[in-house]
């Protein structure tokens, strides 16, 4: 089992549009970018893609080439991809979604080749071999991180989010992950965001937990700006995600 | 006053997702593709994008080089690009649109750098010497043509439609445009479509009209492989639209 990230940005991306900062002036120059947020997982039988907020997607996985997709939330930048891969003449393919009724604009109403299959918070999915538990998150629309098992191995990919609730930290405590892919949009700052966690977020969690590895994505800018400077703060096993990364 | 087609494509685009058919071939290796229908309209002080399904719109403009959107309607295909816009440092951009208090998504709710302005019908918005008359249109969401003036010369931009609304008619017969481009999505078939015109539909309302120069736009796979064998069936003044395409 193997994880690769396809996008480890936040909403606005980096660089950000028109944005002149450091990071933003960086990732221009460099063309080292952060996409929407997104993963793919590989078993030998599956391929499953993690939210959809790529806007290439037709061109990135012809028909047949993805087992299924799981989204973790319905708000735009993880379901823009859906839009654009909706019609075609593709075999059906399986959304796992959180349970949210209203979902995104008319996806629901308007499917074309996609089939929503909405979970149920920790009741694990199995297909061929892997186990998908969905694992509720505390953002402001119906979110699920995912605990994919396979082969005695466990990778969670946890975003969006502020903290975690309870019962999923505890989910989470009693069987150690080998790898954890975690929310981390913003740098240290006073005003507690409602949706994401900033990098203090992140460190108190870490070190209350038993977590091994943990890369941070849904990266916005003003983090990357922060990060170029105080990369060193981050304790061993903790990890910048990037677009391209493979994660295993 | 001229206008660019920037798109041409229905809301599948040209090829389809996975279709093999003869017209979705040719485009996959000619790599003349339809991306959505959309065009910039400029004059020598405005450059107003109509419509918004391309989902590069951050490259193609950067800050400060729209003066204002014009987007007829909030499907998914027409509006996907502002959910990429919204978020950015850019001076606010004001987005004319029809009376539809439903939007698309969370676009009204979090516009971020986006002023929508609602419009009437039939009630022009005077900029810059460039008169925009919003015309409605007949669609499954409230949609409005717009009707561009300027220096003596008048192009009208009319999708998504199936046929023209009795006052949007008596319109446009007043007086001539120079120049039309119009929904035609299919070739000829018995059942009606709700939403868009057959190229049946527009042969009719063209030889029933006063309309000069017409382009066909918001172009679906079977109509152009239709078109490929049935080109010379259109009267002269009619056109093909293609991505890309200038028109004055």
């Amino acid at each position: 089992m193997r994880m690769t990230l396809l996008g480890t940005g936040d909403a606005s991306g980096v660089p950000v549009y028109g944005c002149e900062c450091v990071a933003c002036g960086k990732a221009r120059t460099s063309n080292i970018r952060r996409l929407p947020s997104s993963a793919l997982l590989e078993t030998q039988c599956e391929r499953i893609l993690i939210d959809t907020g790529l806007t290439d997607l037709t061109v990135r996985f012809p028909p047949g080439t993805l087992t299924r997709i799981a989204i973790t939330h319905f708000h735009p930048d993880h379901v823009l991809g859906l839009f654009l891969l909706r019609w075609g003449c593709a075999p059906p393919l399986e959304i796992l979604c959180p349970p949210d009724n209203e979902g995104c604009a008319d996806l629901y109403k308007n499917p074309g080749t996609l089939k929503f299959k909405q979970l149920r918070p920790y009741e694990p999915v199995f297909v061929n071999g892997l186990s998908i538990t969905p694992l509720p998150l505390i953002h402001s629309k119906p979110t699920f991180g995912y605990c994919f098992d396979s082969d005695g191995k466990r990778i969670c990919y946890l975003t969006d989010t502020i903290g975690l609730p309870p019962e999923t930290r505890s989910y989470l405590m009693k069987r150690p992950c080998d790898l954890i892919v975690f929310d981390c949009s913003y740098p240290p700052r006073e005003k507690k965001n409602q949706n994401h966690n900033t990098i203090n977020d992140v460190l108190q969690i870490y070190a209350e937990s038993n977590f091994k590895q943990l890369v941070l994505t849904h990266i916005g800018h003003e983090l990357d700006a922060w990060l170029a400077n105080n990369k060193k703060l981050l304790p061993e096993g903790m990890i910048v995600g990037a677009d391209g990364m493979m994660i295993e």
